[in-house]
């Protein structure tokens, strides 16, 4: 029943009953945590023959004849670098393999333009301000980057669609210290969005002050499904080839990996951009490596063996996942729908379920979960600097434990949820 | 016989000779590569069962428990902290293991003073000049990365037991622009010098105006002896154990990998230093990456079981090199030693062969060499910005090319020299 239609009487009842509840939870000693996005075991035990695809009796060799064993290829093995343009849906010669994960690669990116400069601009760490469009809520890890090298970080708002574009427009038309923004356009982090062909395109046909500013598009859940149908399946349009058709080839980095394809740290990433874009990262880079793990591009190469085999993997992520989304999903149902009081995503593939609880008690959420036993992932995180100006927003990521330990962790969160909503 | 105690007929006649010889290599097309210090496939082959070790059907947890497939574990496994610490001689509390290169530890490791400092002091980014100590000859990729941030280089001299200590003493002394200094302390590429125990401690003890400077001791050689006796194999000090003993435990990064172990490019690299600067890195790399990658950790870590294995592993190494590092010795003596116009090194252990040339030579015989079919190392390279003042050196990396071709380059090389010598 909804709490806006309860009388305080009601309130105060329902209210003693959840806390004599919670009291009783925080007795059981339950140690969960939901905090990453991180794969189950069940999810890794799905790329164990990865490890027996390259052996003592290999051949290591690439199919350009280069023995992967020794020094050198700088920007990835061939059959990697198909592997993971076909992921991004460019071209192999627009991208670069690097080695265990995308998050670096948008680090060394950042830092690269700090010391350097972006294919010759001004250093940016000779300018006195650099600012960051921040679509929100986002991934915290993308935040602590920008954070890190001090840039003054701005809100974009998000909706069904995607970012605010004409708040996006607005801001780079006319602020040239603006020199990027942080885009999961595929199942985004936290609320599963996928961006509508109409941003895509807005994105591609920026036309920014500053020709140092780029879109970071972290394609984190591009082929990362929880449905088979393909009317359940988010697709988008390649931002690479918008950019190219819009004139505008070098505005776009892409990112992907295969962390949460086969093993979070020991995957291979990739970055996908304009021929010049590359030709300028090649440069730096060569100072940087030698080149990365090459034996580990050509063991994903040849497991999945192409782009058909890397989708029909993820098929079974789908199968193995899918489940767990719908357990935290019915028990949100069931137990907050009816007290209308907390809003949340149901999104057709990605990490995360994204929870909107009533502005002001987020913290107090997380907090009271985490003395039951249940670590979350911090209210605010989602937001720059961790700062959710609504204290409204929670991230659930249901991957790692168990269909039985989430039934109990959102029970948990609804439980939490309730009492907060009703002593505030 | 001496071209010195030849007459000027008898010298035109040798030239006319090897000019001759010179023609009739230049037409047999040859092909040959020892620009770079890369293993031979022999000793690629050595580490082959390294492949098997992790399978399909293995439990891929670390000693504390961890799954090593998932995310985390920024500092490295146990198992390979010890390992590499045991190659650091040091204490695995101090080490970090991180992917696949310890060049690009370093680079990063510079990239994170330039833009943030160095444990809290001002980013070098913000200074005016920062200088470097470059010991010369020295590691081409060494100094291409203080060129590439823009660091003013000074060549140190080296001798016997390492770089001229006096000087360096003096300059970091009284001048705190300059930040830190590349060192290469056993088996130095190219020279082979390793550093006596008087310069370690003198490096240890070094009372350096500026409180951000590091020395920067790439420890790339520590176990990678020719001979297998002890009384053929060198032995440096720890400078961790001596920069902590001086009261200066914060004053060195140690570098150190598996590149020239295992595979290079798939191996594993380290970092090893003192609890500061290791918590000050650490703080820095959560922004940049979530961990390495912990499979292939685990794999070397229980390939080589232990330092006594991974030892083991190096006499193997030894066997195969040594014969190629006494051809070119050989060779060297046979045909230059008694035109007394060339000296060289006879190292103990690393991967190069450094030959000084006549002054005002060097650049002319690898040209020539290059004209001939055989690529060497460019002239200049062991210099910072290429310019080896007196165009003298030239570094010999034998291990790549095999036994027969190795005899041939070499003797190439020997007629190139002559020749330049002679018309010069």
């Amino acid at each position: 029943m909804s709490y806006k239609s309860m009388s305080s009487e009601e309130l105060n009842a329902e209210l003693e009953n959840l806390k004599r509840e919670y009291q009783g939870i925080c007795e059981e000693n339950i140690t969960l945590n939901m905090a990453r996005g991180k794969p189950g075991a069940d999810q890794l035990e799905l790329s164990m023959p990865m490890l027996d695809v390259i052996n003592s009796s290999s051949d290591i060799t690439s199919v350009d004849g280069v023995d992967c064993r020794n020094y050198g290829v700088l920007d990835g093995v061939p059959e990697a670098k198909k592997l993971m343009a076909d992921m991004m849906n460019t071209d192999p010669n627009n991208v670069i393999v690097f080695g265990n994960a995308s998050l670096n690669i948008m680090h060394d990116n950042i830092a690269r333009a700090y010391t350097h400069g972006v294919n010759g601009s001004t250093p940016w760490c000779k300018l006195d301000t650099v600012k960051w469009l921040c679509p929100v809520p986002g991934y915290d890890r993308h935040f602590k980057i920008t954070e890190h090298f001090g840039f003054e970080m701005i809100n974009i708002p998000m909706d069904e669609n995607g970012p605010d574009m004409d708040m996006v427009e607005e801001l780079v038309a006319n602020d040239d210290s603006i020199k990027g923004i942080w885009c999961v356009p595929k199942y985004s982090n936290p609320t599963g969005t996928s961006y509508s062909d109409e941003v895509v395109k807005r994105f591609a046909n920026l036309r920014p002050k500053a020709n140092d500013f780029r879109i970071y598009w972290d394609n984190a859940y591009a082929i990362h499904h929880l449905y088979d149908e393909a009317d359940s399946q988010d697709e988008i349009l390649s931002i690479l080839d918008e950019c190219e058709k819009a004139g505008n080839p070098n505005l776009v980095y892409e990112f992907c990996s295969t962390s949460k394809i086969t093993f979070p740290g020991a995957g291979i990433a990739a970055l996908g951009t304009s021929k010049e874009n590359k030709d300028y990262i090649i440069k730096m880079m060569q100072v940087q490596t030698i080149g990365h793990d090459k034996i580990n591009q050509l063991r994903h190469a040849w497991f999945f063996k192409d782009f058909g085999g890397l989708k029909s993997h993820m098929q079974k992520h789908g199968e193995l996942i899918r489940a767990k989304f719908e357990t935290v999903l019915n028990v949100l149902e069931e137990e907050l729908a009816p007290c209308e009081i907390a809003t949340w995503t149901k999104p057709n593939g990605g990490y995360f379920i994204s929870l909107n609880v009533e502005n002001g008690c987020a913290k107090k959420v997380v907090n009271m979960c985490k003395e039951a036993g249940l670590v979350l992932t911090g209210a605010g995180a989602t937001y720059p600097y961790g700062n959710d100006p609504d204290d409204s927003n929670i991230r659930i990521a249901p991957t790692y434990v168990t269909a039985e330990e989430l039934k109990e962790a959102t029970h948990i969160l609804a439980v939490c949820t309730k009492i907060a909503t009703l002593e505030k």
